[in-house]
């Protein structure tokens, strides 16, 4: 399904919605897009998740991965069916179609960026005190899926999960949240491991740190171990600027700061390949909540602001701060306690621009 | 340094006050429990730590190892030097000392509890509404000091972290977990883990988990992904009764838990060996501040709410429960922005006994 009006030369975009609350919220990302961008996309539609697994038993044909390649730039809904399908086998989404896109297109920059908008109360801070990115490494560790069992079923039954680091790997993404924390007004970056007790991957992460950081004098750098980050998370968030951090506890990390900051219907990423070897992906953080799906009753707000991190990213810096703008004027006026339809929330960001 | 008078037979304490804050929340931990105490302990002191490190080498000889072990429970402070202290390896006490004498007293059960006391003002919940605990496996997971590294110091390097779930070690700590919320009023048990990630370690656990639970069939069971733990135990605490996770994410878990109840400063834990085949060891959650050390101005209240967990494990659920009201009634009075010298609390806790 093709916007036969794109001209030629515009860039592409793959959409893949997804499952439960996915296309509604999806619908109003392409919305607020086409308003903002100065380009008009050609967009083609990828059916993928779990109705699609349900009716046919794909999760990403190599051929549908391939066509995907092939874009610009992905923008991802939620997958994820009802809890404890029991034709759906747990997890067999996320690994076949969230993880191994991003593990494919080497989106090894998961960039999850929070601030507390206006319009959400928070104890901890005035809006506009909480402003942090979280650079999450997207390729390596816990994710890698290596590890496996022996005597399964039986009480001898042994099971290991293999985090695998690389100088490689871990460089690349240090490197990343180095140029990003140089780039905003504080120049702060902490990385947040757990050094005392993974030692093998603490030590290559915090060597890594350490000689990348000295490339850059002007950048503050700051360590916390994952627990301590939990705490200073959950009771002075504004004291961060930028973090870096491996899959496992980046995925940690960025729901709490989403929760502490405006909630996970706000929080939105970017699955990044900062060398531009294959499109990046962008994706709301919240799942596909297929209690409420079709009911309009869903925030578009991180899908929207996927969007415009996914324009900032194809280089329209200017219709990405216009997004954010639009939103940050639409939650600075929402009114506590009135619910909005999805679309009406689309609609109201869209009429900003 | 033993207390000469306490009569033959009488159980036996280990005590390693270890290092910063850690001596001065101890003797409010044993001054305390000596009030409260029906029997009177046999203390030993082992200096164990930074300190002795530092000027012997030494973290934990076999020989030290060999008397604690000796011992009916172990009473620690806090152990850890300066941070960024030349001389002491990152992680070598945590390892060397802490984490050794968990894996080697098998302390499976990694107890923490968590509750919103008087006094502790919370955006979350009225005090008295979030009571939870976690029971954190304690000799597993990616604590094992599995893992290695290949060419370190080289762009090639690898490094990697392996963590370890055996059938035995994870259907104990289940089975703990099932008997403590069996006695609890809600009976209810969180398992908290990744399963759709690490599917090896996480189908182990989530077998496990439901065919104990079938042996308990008035246990509410339920599932969280950590990552979705995070918001709930940053939005709604409250929800939780008591949790079981694996060795890494109850590290995170418990210390977000502290953060949204009365923070780092009241944290308590155990852990405990359930099969008596070694002593069990208690010790607040925080760390040794060695910034505000010898200073007075720590809080021992994490550290005598320990000393409470260690009666208790010993049978003592009477005097677990008396310090447990005394500190409950000295939190509700304590008049905000005043603060008390560390022995003035110790003091006052023991005068309501
Ligand atoms: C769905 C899951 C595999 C995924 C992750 O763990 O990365 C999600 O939690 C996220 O944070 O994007
Ligand atoms: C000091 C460290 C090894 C330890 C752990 O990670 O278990 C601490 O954080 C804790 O929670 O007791």
């Amino acid at each position: 399904q093709q916007t036969a009006a794109a001209p030629t030369g515009s860039p592409t975009l793959a959409v893949i919605p997804g499952d439960g609350i996915g296309p509604e919220v999806t619908a109003e990302a392409l919305k607020v897009l086409e308003v903002a961008s100065p380009v008009t996309f050609e967009s083609t539609r990828y059916d993928l998740g779990a109705e699609r697994y349900l009716a046919t038993g794909e999760v990403l044909p190599d051929s549908v991965l391939a066509e995907v390649r092939g874009h610009d730039a992905i923008l991802l809904g939620a997958v994820g069916g009802k809890p404890n399908d029991p034709n759906l086998p747990p997890g067999i989404l996320e690994r076949g179609l969230l993880l191994r896109l991003r593990f494919e297109l080497d989106h090894y920059v998961n960039l999850r960026p929070s601030r507390l908008f206006p319009g959400s109360a928070s104890p901890l801070a005035e809006p506009g005190e909480i402003d942090f990115v979280v650079v999450r490494e997207g390729t390596e560790g816990p994710y890698t899926g290596n590890g496996g069992a022996l005597r399964v079923g039986t009480p001898a039954e042994i099971a290991t999960e293999v985090s695998v680091n690389t100088a490689y790997g871990v460089e690349r993404v240090i490197r990343d949240a180095f140029a990003r924390a140089e780039k905003r007004p504080r120049k702060k970056l902490t990385l947040v491991h757990k050094t005392n007790v993974l030692v093998n991957a603490g030590s290559l992460w915090w060597r890594l740190f350490e000689s990348v950081g000295a490339e850059h004098p002007d950048v503050t750098c700051d360590y916390m171990h994952i627990d301590a980050a939990m705490i200073f998370m959950a009771t002075d968030p504004a004291r961060f600027d930028v973090i870096v951090t491996d899959n496992l506890f980046g995925d940690i990390v960025t729901d709490l700061a989403a929760a502490v900051t405006g909630g996970i219907g706000l929080a939105a990423s970017g699955n990044v390949n900062p060398d531009r070897t294959a499109p990046s992906m962008f994706e709301p953080v919240h799942g596909s909540a297929p209690d409420i799906a079709g009911q309009q009753k869903a925030d578009p707000t991180a899908a929207i602001l996927s969007g415009a991190l996914l324009l900032d990213h194809l280089g329209h810096a200017d219709a990405a701060a216009a997004i954010e703008a639009a939103v940050l004027a639409d939650l600075a006026e929402r009114a506590p306690g009135t619910t909005r339809r999805t679309s009406e929330v689309g609609d109201a960001i869209a009429a900003r621009l």
